[in-house]
């Protein structure tokens, strides 16, 4: 089967790892096993795993090998494509529905992308179903492509706008946290997409990446990825980003969502609200990039109404890196016992964000402005 | 000698180890060396340490084995005495106070220590010099005890105020960032006294204990010891705090504090200021503890005029902590030279400081109030 092929040649390519093209998913040679990057083992492996079933895929979403909204949408895809390659029937088709979206409950795209697959599978006579699913799922990743790709653009005129009112070779600070990078996506990241476009045209950025505890996906993603990229970064302990703004070392923030109100609350990470309670503070701009998919319009209030994931506390009190002799080891940080809370996302308000940097264009955080932008996704919901 | 068992008669102890009373400092019997607990070595280890000399004092501080505002003042105030014992002439008293000073640049305690030894010893014949420092370092540590007791008592007030507005039987809730507990002064802390207060008079109290990236001081000091005095917590990573703000699940934040300026802006662990934000976003109260050698009566805007200590990269890109197999490990957590930054403080605005809990009472964040409460030292500065 030709589709990873034909998927690959829609847009421009962002990655290239050691000088190769690369995707955070794609179509495996045999035309059907889907294959990803383990990213519970950077940045200190670069590995790839290769699904072969809806549970498998489910599993690597579960466990975060995959993770990023728009990421987890798109392996939820393929996780569908596998499931209807297993047995076609509708009610294998529904229990894939119910075991894919059971994952992860917090990612709006997870639930896009399995309702857009069902949609699009349940007319179909059960034969007909692997193959339209396997390009379904292909054109979903490249839409996703696509995406990133426009809101790298209007990012970009953003970053030029603030480039312009600064002094000939000063440099633009971009403070971001978790990891809403290429990684998270398919190719190019929501909020790093900008810095990418920036960097590619030749305009000095500098990204300040927030650690992103507890898993630490700051550290050990978006670092790794703007290093592969060459685009100059510091690492910072999440609690580092108020000092740095209320001494005019952050031009502006961008981050990513995992879900985003129809009245502009914005959902991601935990401890983005706490950034952007800075930016507000200290007039610096605070901007969510993201792919029209991750707008909920069935949720207004974000604080009220959306469900915070809690995880493990072990993704608190173990700790995983590299010991002096090469060996990944784990170790326990806190005294063995300890109780812990692990909330895994928070909302910030509408009322802290700047702009919502859509494939559309930079849209204010509020209902109007989303609503007149996406009317179509408006209207049904 | 007897100072050490005269020192510790003065006032009632909070903490015990294993049913011992134990302060963090005291003189061995040998009547001139000086106990430490090894605090770097905790939550996995409870070890402790003897300095025999100034310059090991000095170390000690340097290498954070002591660590917090007045722990770190009453250290330093044992290192001139160890000095003293060394050497008592004025050229070796003066690279004393230089040694000692350069250990740590933020904490004002350190130098409020210094100053006052050096203001004691320098009248005197330097034969009289080293009974007289231990005499007088005995009591900057007794009277850190007592200023310690005093804030609990005030902090009560508060606490208690707040639980009269609560149903019976519910919980209080305290937030609090970095370790300004029991370790970081001779005994009882400064936000943890009243923590400890009020859980000794039966309220039901529990405690956020924020991680405290990057050296993690809530997770391995504050859980430890509030678990040795039974008191409820629960480990949370620093990003989380905004999250149970806004869900009403934090009645109060307490935290501690390096520097105060005479215009009350607060100087304490870099990540004070997020937190501060928040509080105020949701209407949490935010007091800050502190005894009254920590205000710097010379500084007023600490956003201008406060050095902000840089410190080593290592501190955020490796984590320590205990194997499965119980040896302590250390692992890189982010890739192999990784650019790193790591500011230890920051300053928190006065406007978003509901008050400072001082051992004169509760007074407000402005100079008015904080010049009022401690007239004496206001005149002279």
């Amino acid at each position: 089967m030709g589709i990873g092929k034909l998927a690959n040649s829609f847009h421009d390519e962002c990655m290239k790892i050691k000088g190769n093209v690369q995707r955070t998913i794609w179509l495996n040679d045999d035309g059907w096993s889907v294959g990803i990057i383990d990213q519970t083992r950077l940045p200190h492996r670069f590995e790839f795993v290769t699904l072969k079933s809806m549970a498998e895929a489910a599993q690597a979403i579960k466990d975060m090998l995959v993770r990023g909204a728009p990421l987890i949408g798109a392996t939820a895809a393929y996780g569908m494509a596998l499931a209807m390659r297993e047995d076609p029937a509708d009610l294998h088709l529904k229990c894939a529905y119910d075991v894919l979206h059971e994952t992860r409950p917090t990612a709006i795209n997870l639930r896009w992308a399995l309702d857009e697959m069902t949609r699009h599978l349940t007319p179909l006579a059960p034969r007909e179903r692997e193959v339209a699913a396997y390009l379904r799922a292909a054109e979903i990743a490249e839409e996703d492509v696509g995406i990133n790709q426009a809101i790298g653009g209007h990012g970009l005129a953003l970053i030029e706008a603030i480039l312009s009112k600064k002094r000939p070779g000063e440099q633009i600070n971009v403070l971001t946290h978790c990891n809403a990078g290429w990684l998270a996506t398919v190719d190019w990241g929501t909020a790093t997409a900008p810095v990418y476009k920036a960097h590619d045209a030749g305009i000095p950025i500098h990204v300040w990446v927030d650690e992103t505890r507890p898993r630490n996906q700051g550290a050990s993603l978006t670092c790794w990825e703007l290093a592969q990229h060459g685009v100059p970064y510091t690492l910072i302990p999440d609690n580092t980003g108020g000092h740095l703004m209320q001494h005019g070392m952050v031009d502006l923030c961008i981050v990513g969502t995992d879900r985003v109100t129809a009245e502009g609350d914005v959902c991601n990470k935990i401890g983005t609200y706490l950034k952007a309670l800075a930016a507000h503070d200290n007039g610096v701009p605070f901007y969510v990039a993201l792919p029209s998919p991750t707008i909920d319009f069935r949720v207004r209030n974000g604080i009220k109404e959306i469900p915070i994931e809690q995880r493990s506390g072990e993704e608190v009190s173990l700790m995983t890196g590299l010991t002096r002799d090469g060996r990944i080891e784990t170790v326990e940080i806190a005294a063995q016992g300890t109780p812990v809370a692990n909330y895994a996302f928070d909302v910030t308000p509408a009322r802290l964000v700047t702009g919502l940097i859509t494939e559309r264009g930079v849209i204010s955080a509020n209902s109007h402005a989303i609503a007149t932008a996406f009317p179509e996704r408006a209207k049904i919901n």
